[in-house]
């Protein structure tokens, strides 16, 4: 007995290890799983509470929208004007904002909205209670026009840029609630194509021809960093549409033959696509890419027929390999200007270092652990300010003299091409001398043994920080 | 007797002291009066002295006129041509200038001079002795057009900027003389909006379409510090304005309804009227103002009603507010690089300082008593030439930068705002890395006993001094 | 006989001292006319074997095409397409390119080509073999276009600048091979009018309409170093064009009276001649000249008389002399800037000096004996490539702001000339300040004993030097 007892002791004792470590394991397995799972949750909660502010995106705590944000983002911020009461009928808009605002009502007589045989009135898109009233979104005009919208929100497949996402990805950044909103507001006016049609589509017209037209598209794309409508208009294609554009017949289709030289729809919406981003090749200059790879052979390929519209395919392919050679041209100088400022920083010879100036209000990382950063890093182009004058020369000449090369080489204006070189290379002459300054300059503060540290710097304080930040 | 002989004496005595007390104290109250009779009138004698030049206005006797001034400023300045000699009927003049310059002919059978039932011709304005031809002054244009010049001349209640200013004030600062003719006369060609009418409407057509045209105003606004015409060009009103708008009936008068979008004059010169300083609320963005004055508040009132002959007052008012936002930003900016720089040359860190350098020609105040200038001052924008490259670069910034921001902010370009701001931002941290250099700079030299002074230094002679001046 | 002997041996040496004499005379002049012609001999295959590689010019065997490089200079490049076999006949052409290429055939069409009574088919200029096509040089159109072609060629006789030399000219210079050839491709499209008629009568139309338009010829005739296209559009003569251009009757030829305001060649080429070199007075503004010597005199008087189709002579002649007082204030600024620049490479304080840079690839002579160079030097522009940035500063200085307040001033754009004056203005006082810095481093570098040289300067390696070749 004592043997079984003992025996049945050691058994059950056994078992009951067992049964303790299938706990453990079991707990073992499955606190890290209770732990992801609250993570997570977590993760979504904090996600979802950070989209609950009055702004929207992710940052919509850290900022309000100014009231004008209504006309650029309806969907979330419109608010209908209340001065007039009442509901009303087709007509009865028309007829007393003949008197008010007769300009968009002849617009809307042009349009094919008030010529079809059952017109659509103001009310279809706007309601018809005037306390109530509503700015359509591209979600309104997409149920008439499906085919539109379909292939305009296919563009999200391919990511940013593209202009269905255009303003998602910009309210989702650090910079939009970093950057004084005075200043911001210039950029929602053209992210704002991705949250109502009449950026390209001038209300109340809405007319196909002149969204063909370039001038459609240049209101946004011009400037740098796409200085697109001024390398088009510099180019042969575009002197010829300047100098005849006027007289051409802009209700035919964007289809081979009917046109004398290619628009900017022409290429980049041929046959009407409302499509963009599924020809992205060169990712907007932004970055070096091989322009090689299987899927931007595919891309070469679509590029090259479309050229032939006109154009003898050889020469077509020609022009391409061009733009490819002038992208690597590029990317050499630039490379060797970070090259520079890398072994700069490294030297701890640009000021201000991390650390001396306030983090970026969005950067609490940076504010625990400040770190330097040379480059093109995405999401905070804000650290681009309040920086030394050198960092901000590189930046410069990343994000506007090699972006407009590139766009005067994409479209054939070769005068632009020359400009983005040649600004580039003066950027690089000037940060060599500045560093040989820089170097010069430690030499003789170690020599003399002074600090670099200045009382007074004027770091502390700076644009898109702490200083000038408008309570977003 | 005695006693009224004494005292008779003593009222005598008495008497003529008042008398001598009365004397000394008229006086003392005549002397200062005729010193102040005397001075005011050597004041006024001394600008009648001044002004009786060969030039104009209160420089006159620093600068003599280029022949083609006479061209610009016609009343002080044209003088007629004495090839052909002889007194001509106006039938006379068509007849020889229909060979020699056919070009103003043809323009002028086209206008409503030549086709109204009792024609303008040559001589009306001109004169019939060609030896004596005068070129006409707004004031000639007024005796038939009476209400558009009494517009225009109106707007001289409102000081400068103003058109009707522009050139009297032109030759009223000390600029006028110092600046190298050569280059004044860039300047002047836009300024003789004062003294001609055809800086609007070009001879010999003199058409009120031609004038209701952007076209006609971007001649002058345009380029740094006013870019008007790129601004406008570049917004959404432009470029509908580009698409459309050689199809567009000009003969329509400037009022609602009439234009699909508005153009330079629609705004400015609503219903035509020659009248647009009253307009005039941000003061060119070049001080900081209060948006919100009770006389600003009603201007705001006049410019929301007629941004709602095209749309929602509401909507008017917010764009106006991001204006207001627009400018505070920008401010802020400049504020920021002004207090730098008022901080270095506190520490004396800026070369040249006063003194190191020339004083400019006119400033004979600055020869005697050299004064450290930062910032904007009247009437001397020549003092920012030959100064130190930072303080240069400060000039730019408000000058330019600054005024391109807000010139985009009020004519809907939000690309030209973002680059204005980034401009801005980066002359800023231009300014700010070069103030930590010089201050470092110093401490070397501190240390080393090394003065600032530099032999042959290149400040000695300069841009806009002694050096370059071509005895205006 | 002794003594005839003597004699006859006294006279046979004297004969044989003379002989010999009179050899020794004859081998001193034959060797170096010997020299001389091996050496010109010499000099001649070299050129000869120079211009005998893939290239084309003087520096033939240091580049080789790119393929595109067959539609900018068909006479030496152009490859045929091989992908179709066969003999067409002119019909056939037309048959199956109004499929393939719609575009082309529609302006061949259009053109007089296919309106004449005889039509000039594709084949009259391509040849008819597919796999033998030529592009048509500017000889092939002077087969028929011999007036045209005629006052073309000939202003060769002018010399460089002139388009018809415009592509020799590249390919004969240094940088031609220096330059990496991804950035040589957008100065060679415009060069390419030397060599084919397309550059501004598009093909398949070859309109002279559309020749005579401005957008015509600022394709190539814009941006930095050349604004003829912003400068002309600026002036009043531009604006005027761009108001009422697309109204005007283009099909009327270049002569008094039959446009409201010049275009490009209506001054350059008046009357259609296609000679625009013969009219050059400035120079370009590249060099300073005397406006005053004989010959300028008479292209003053031609000038004058030009502007005389629709300005007063006596206008005309003053706004020349407003454009030589621009002109000799530029020259001021400039030669200023070349001073300071000047005395800092005397001292030794400019970086990299001579030789411390890798030599131009093409600059053999550089390589063996390093010269500091400042100011304008011909047929070496990529001597201001990896140079200090004040030495950049002032070539832009010279090259680009000068320039363009000279094309300001030529072509009536009076804000353009403020801007070029002003920007000038600045750079002067960048360089200045520099200067200051740079001879104040150098005393503290003296006194704290520290030479210049530093370790790891950027200057080891860069652009248009061996560093981003790309074996042309």
């Amino acid at each position: 007995m004592l043997h079984t007892s003992t025996t049945s002791a050691f058994v059950s004792r056994k078992v009951k290890n067992t049964v303790v470590k299938n706990t453990v394991v079991k707990s073992i397995l499955l606190i890290p799983l209770v732990i992801v799972l609250l993570t997570v949750s977590a993760g979504f909660a904090y996600v979802h509470w950070s989209k609950g502010g009055t702004g929207a995106g992710l940052y919509s705590r850290h900022w309000s929208p100014d009231p004008v944000q209504g006309y650029w983002d309806p969907d979330n911020f419109y608010q209908s004007t209340e001065i007039v009461k009442g509901l009303f009928k087709a007509e009865q808009c028309i007829q007393c904002h003949e008197e008010i605002t007769p300009g968009i009502v002849s617009d809307w007589r042009a349009s094919r909205h008030a010529r079809s045989e059952e017109p659509i009135y103001c009310n279809a898109c706007h309601g018809n209670d005037h306390q109530q009233l509503r700015l359509p979104t591209p979600d309104e005009c997409g149920r008439c026009h499906a085919k539109q919208h379909g292939e305009f929100r296919d563009e999200a497949r391919h990511g940013f840029p593209s202009h269905v996402l255009a303003m998602e990805r910009a309210v989702d950044t650090k910079h939009f609630a970093d950057k004084p909103k005075a200043e911001l507001q210039s950029c929602v006016q053209c992210h704002s194509v991705a949250t109502k049609c009449d950026s390209c589509h001038t209300r109340h017209r809405f007319d196909a021809a002149e969204a063909r037209r370039s001038e459609a598209c240049i209101t946004c794309h011009s400037g740098p960093p796409h200085p697109d409508g001024e390398t088009y208009f510099a180019s042969a294609h575009g002197k010829r549409y300047l100098a005849e554009g006027s007289d051409w017949d802009w209700s035919k289709p964007l289809t081979k033959g009917n046109y004398k030289v290619p628009t900017c729809a022409y290429c980049h919406m041929d046959g009407g696509r409302h499509q963009v981003a599924h020809k992205s090749l060169w990712k907007f200059g932004l970055r070096e890419i091989n322009p090689h790879t299987s899927q931007n052979r595919v891309l070469r390929e679509n590029w090259i027929e479309l050229c032939s519209d006109c154009h003898d395919e050889k020469q077509a392919g020609q022009w391409l390999t061009e733009l490819d050679r002038e992208r690597k041209s590029a990317w050499r100088k630039l490379y060797a200007a970070e090259d520079i400022l890398k072994r700069l920083r490294g030297d701890n010879l640009l000021r201000p270092a991390a650390g001396e100036r306030p983090p970026y209000p969005m950067d609490w990382l940076d504010s625990l652990w400040p770190r330097e950063r040379i480059g093109f890093f995405e999401g905070q182009a804000s650290a681009f300010y309040n920086v030394s004058a050198i960092e901000r020369d590189y930046f410069e000449m990343w994000y506007f003299e090699n972006l407009g090369a590139y766009k005067s080489a994409a479209h054939g204006n070769q005068a632009g091409v020359e400009a983005g070189h040649r600004k580039m290379a003066a950027s690089l002459d000037r940060i060599k001398s500045k560093s040989d300054e820089l170097r010069t300059l430690k030499k003789v503060r170690q020599k003399a043994k002074i600090k670099s540290d200045l009382p007074g710097a004027p770091w502390a304080k700076g644009a898109y920080t702490d200083y000038n930040r408008e309570h977003n």
